[in-house]
């Protein structure tokens, strides 16, 4: 499959700037010359490209090379994560990272984009511009096109700055397969580097610690990583990115989706000391804690050592580490062996740990 | 092309009922059990589709049949209607029309659609529950699935009840193009129906009027009256909803595509008498009211009859009329002939007549 796009268009003449000191007023979302200044000035000049033709809709162009029939891969995600800006991110980052993350967790190849965009009436035109600015940044770390967008303005009090929804359309690579129900007994775990950076992050950026931390978001376009990973790994049977609920609640849905118990290592676990520091002092466990640029991989035990290596030779994965194994019983149960030899079983995470963290 | 779905698999097991007593709590939000229980008791019950495989990410299957390049249509919008429920429809049946629509609008064929939610701390179980079996209703009348869905909780007073952002993946019927840039003089304008029925619905369901009215919003999936509309005219130049920004300001953004002049005559656009009636109260033009259900055709001349013809055959096209012409000069703007007979420029919405209208 190959990708043509269509040829440019000319968008909707508006002819007024608008000033850099302005905030976000309702009219921004009324649709009419307000809206299309806002489009025209803020949102195009960091997420323009060739599709964006004025219409309500982006046209994408597949021309099939083969007699393989075409799969496409979607996947949404709405970003409401508080602060806007954290340690190592934002949430422009994180709305694009995250999708397509999803996206590649299928073995595919994360294509385009779309961005709805909910805006708070008050919301600095500057800060905005800043957002989509490190969205176009992360999109083109990741190779993907920003396609169609909508804007919509909420009343002060009735949103909070900025939520953004984002969705990806890939191409699935015919030759791999990994799914959450693909786990078999025998399958080697691995986990491409520490866990909880982003969730200590964005705690560490509310202020709330009461002393101040280096910890910095790993929030990152994992699909470089994941096609040098599949390329000598093909027959990687998951791929997951342990997001909220951390690896405890990714692996416990990976357990149930293939009924198979999977076992975890706590000395092998990475959790950087700062991480841990703070997860001590404050309660919370590392295993449920979010990651924004992590990856699970269980793969068959003579695919492991090509794919831990792979996962190291790449910036996102220096610190992988094969953290468990996948047995057959007791079936959709993870267990962890402690450091002092016994077991306990990790449930998925029960509550909320902390709200707003993606 | 023909679309195959994958076979169902087996999701996470979520044993513990919800009680529809229950509201939103941030545990819904935090990605574990409460956030699978949420997703498994109340979404799926009504969003269920044979991709829901407990995957981040949904595969769709295209299935090539013959040697045209498949063109794949994306669009997104964000829904912050407030009220969530109006006279006619709800925000859950908006979510879903609007986007059906918007890829509608290019000539292809909606298939599927993702749902973002962004669930405000507090908000009914049921509240939620109505919204989700009336986009149920509403995908099933489109013939489109909902694939992939993403839910995230905001604290009470950061968000209001629930915004839906719902994108679309539809496919290009390659007889078809209609676009903004391609009407032509000559052209003919079509309505399809009276205007301003949707805004001033929501206006009256916020109880803002001071007295009842019986007025109901036209929100409509308006792919098969799309369908039968091409089959007769398959050189349609344009097709557009005037949704934000009225009829006026859509015709000024496809006046402006083009560059040509459109004309339209007032004494021929259809408004519904108590729609007229408010708006004349309150000084609303419903030349710039949002709609929800009506489609702006513009059509080579030689087709315009059966155009029309086709549209008042269909139940949401009933009172479809000719309202205007394509003309060279003057490019770029859209001209209104009054009832006695004078022309005045009908320019874009500048500021926001009606805000949270879908």
């Amino acid at each position: 499959m190959t990708i043509s796009p269509l040829p440019p268009m000319e968008g909707p003449v508006c002819p007024l700037p608008l000033h850099h000191d302005q905030t976000v007023v309702m009219g921004h979302g009324s649709g009419g010359r307000m809206t299309h200044e806002l489009i025209q000035n803020t949102f195009l000049p960091h997420l323009s490209s060739p599709w964006n033709t004025g219409n309500d809709f982006a046209a994408l162009t597949l021309s099939q090379e083969s007699n393989v029939p075409a799969v496409l891969i979607v996947s949404t995600d709405s970003h409401i994560v508080s602060p806007l800006f954290f340690p190592g991110g934002d949430i422009g980052r994180l709305a694009v990272c995250g999708t397509v993350n999803d996206i590649s967790m299928s073995g595919a190849t994360p294509l385009y984009l779309t961005a709805g965009f909910i805006l708070e009436e008050g919301l600095p035109i500057s800060m905005l511009e800043k957002i989509l600015a490190s969205m176009k940044i992360a999109a083109n770390e990741a190779g993907i096109q920003v396609v169609a967008g909508d804007t919509k303005v909420v009343e002060k009090g009735k949103g909070d700055g900025i939520f953004i929804t984002t969705t990806g359309v890939g191409l699935k690579d015919p030759r791999y397969h990994p799914a959450g129900q693909s786990a078999v007994p025998g399958d080697v775990v691995l986990i491409s580097g520490a866990l909880g950076d982003h969730a200590m992050a964005v705690l560490s950026a509310r202020g709330d610690l009461g002393f101040e931390t280096n910890i910095q978001s790993d929030v990152a376009p994992l699909n470089s990583m994941i096609h040098e990973l599949l390329s000598v790994a093909p027959h990687t049977h998951v791929l997951r990115d342990p997001t909220r609920g951390g690896l405890a609640t990714s692996l416990n849905e990976i357990a149930a989706q293939s009924k198979v118990n999977i076992t975890i290592f706590e000395k092998d676990i990475p959790v950087h000391t700062p991480v841990q520091a703070v997860c001590e002092m404050l309660g919370f466990d590392p295993l449920y804690a979010a990651n924004e640029g992590k990856l699970i991989v269980i793969v068959p035990p003579d695919e492991a050592d090509a794919a831990l290596a792979s996962l190291r030779s790449h910036p996102y994965g220096r610190e992988a580490r094969m953290i468990g194994e996948v047995l057959p019983n007791p079936k959709n149960r993870v267990l962890l062996k402690t450091r002092i030899g016994s077991s306990r079983i990790l449930d998925m995470l029960a509550g909320e740990m902390l709200p707003r963290i993606c």
